[in-house]
């Protein structure tokens, strides 16, 4: 690799370059725990990036509770630290989404009506010209904003309800209450950057990756209620989903293991601890 | 905002800002598909980079197809794109993966023993000081490379086949033949950005977003026999699951369809094509 040259200045693209590799080799074992990183000079030489980079990069690290700096000692790798992340079931999310928007706080940052853009007409099915009911809200627990969710509702529907209803209850309440008979659901999930606002509303840095959800939501006619696009941070929330093989004739398949899809009482397949007040939720620790 | 100052050379972390700001605009309608976006002087003016970093905004833009550059008129926004990506049925992912080992190509990037990170030991439930057997593949669909699968399997069972076994033969497979009975698996669903050696091979920018999914997959003992850590390129795999209302006594309930779980035949609840060699998965043009 070339000679460093010596910025005063932190090159940004280079910085996440070095803690997205360091980051790489602390999860998957690489730099052991509690082994002492190289110095900033031969870190900076390794990577062909000014000392300020490499800084940069050991801040993030630091700040994620990947490594410790230790003044007048060096910098050390921690063991991974345990964070608590919202664990969603996601075979049986709905019944923990009306549980969490019990549970948990919302921020309402924009609500309107609006031309459909071609995605949410054709997901919801909505004749030409129809206009939906936006509206962007921000779920927070614990004081940490970990969901950004836009949601897209037929304008006969979102009429039957306030922005203030929508602040305090949550929509598929909302849905069912004006009347529609939600019956089925089809959930895509993705990852996605996090755009400048995103960004700023879920407390991460631009260019973040979250964990991206979109949801179409239709009642026992097949027609649209809701379109869901839903980012989540993926430090504070993950799904989960519990599979089991099963024989069937003579070949084996995997199926979900859900509550009502297999007929077993909730409690029975669980060996963590459940969230007494959020049944839907585990609250766990998650090894990093 | 200050004026821009006008450097010659790109800004690439206000560039990514930039490019994030007008995907999501674009994304979400506010700029509506066929529209003229404002000239790239405005749009340096607007966001207070200079022209290059605008113009290099633009091109990530024009390379994912959000936006067309006409020389001599200007840059317009693209009615959103239909790419082709893979679709996995979330419920019942693994039949699918068995079938995706024989359909995709692989690339085996590394393959060894080693003593396990303490997430790996755990999640197999391994006494202290036993070692696993670690792969890295790379799995590729029509020459695009969409997955980056670490594996991490007991020794005892990794040493019953070899690594030319492991690039022609699906590692479910392997396991079974070793005669593993595979039981029950656990599958966590987030997101990462990818560093340096992954975004390489997965042919995507250093901290592209990506799905993630850790599956740890029993026997019928309860024993540990995988751990995988799997990154997928969202815009070539997402997972996808069904979900239907179900009356459970008084109370309505969410279930998963699956075939095995729901009882059903796999083609009653499906509206889009199957491909025909690959049952499991579904290769559909999704509206971006």
């Amino acid at each position: 690799m070339a000679a460093p040259s010596q910025p005063m200045v932190s090159e940004p693209r280079k910085a996440l370059r070095v803690y997205l590799h360091l980051k790489d080799r602390i999860l998957s074992g690489a730099l052991a725990p509690t082994a002492r990183m190289p110095s900033e000079p031969d870190l900076a030489t390794q990577h062909g990036v000014s000392r300020v980079t490499i800084r940069s990069a050991l801040e993030r690290l630091a700040e994620e509770g990947l490594v410790e700096r230790r003044p007048g000692s060096g910098t050390y790798v921690r063991s991974p630290s345990r964070t608590a992340t919202l664990v969603a079931d996601f075979s049986n999310v709905f019944t923990h989404l009306v549980e969490m928007g019990r549970s948990t706080e919302v921020r309402l940052l924009a609500f309107g009506y609006m031309l459909p853009t071609p995605a949410v007409a054709e997901g919801l099915g909505l004749d030409p010209g129809e206009e939906v009911q936006r509206s962007v809200r921000v779920r927070i627990t614990d004081g940490m904003p970990f969901s950004y969710l836009v949601t897209y509702v037929p304008k006969r529907i979102g009429i039957s309800y306030s922005e203030a209803d929508l602040r305090s209850t949550p929509l598929l309440e909302l849905l069912e209450r004006s009347g529609a008979r939600v019956a089925s659901a089809r959930q895509t999930v993705g990852a996605s950057q996090a755009g400048p606002e995103i960004a700023d509303a879920l407390g991460v840095e631009t260019g973040a990756a979250l964990l991206s959800i979109t949801r179409i939501v239709k009642d026992e006619t097949g027609a649209g209620v809701e379109y869901l696009y839903a980012l989540y941070r993926p430090d504070l929330y993950e799904l989960q989903l519990d599979l089991e093989r099963t024989r069937q004739g003579r070949s084996m398949r995997w199926a979900a293991i859900s509550p009502s899809a297999a007929g077993r009482p909730a409690g029975a397949r669980r060996s963590e601890p459940r969230n007494a007040k959020n049944p839907g939720i585990v609250k766990r620790k998650t090894t990093r």
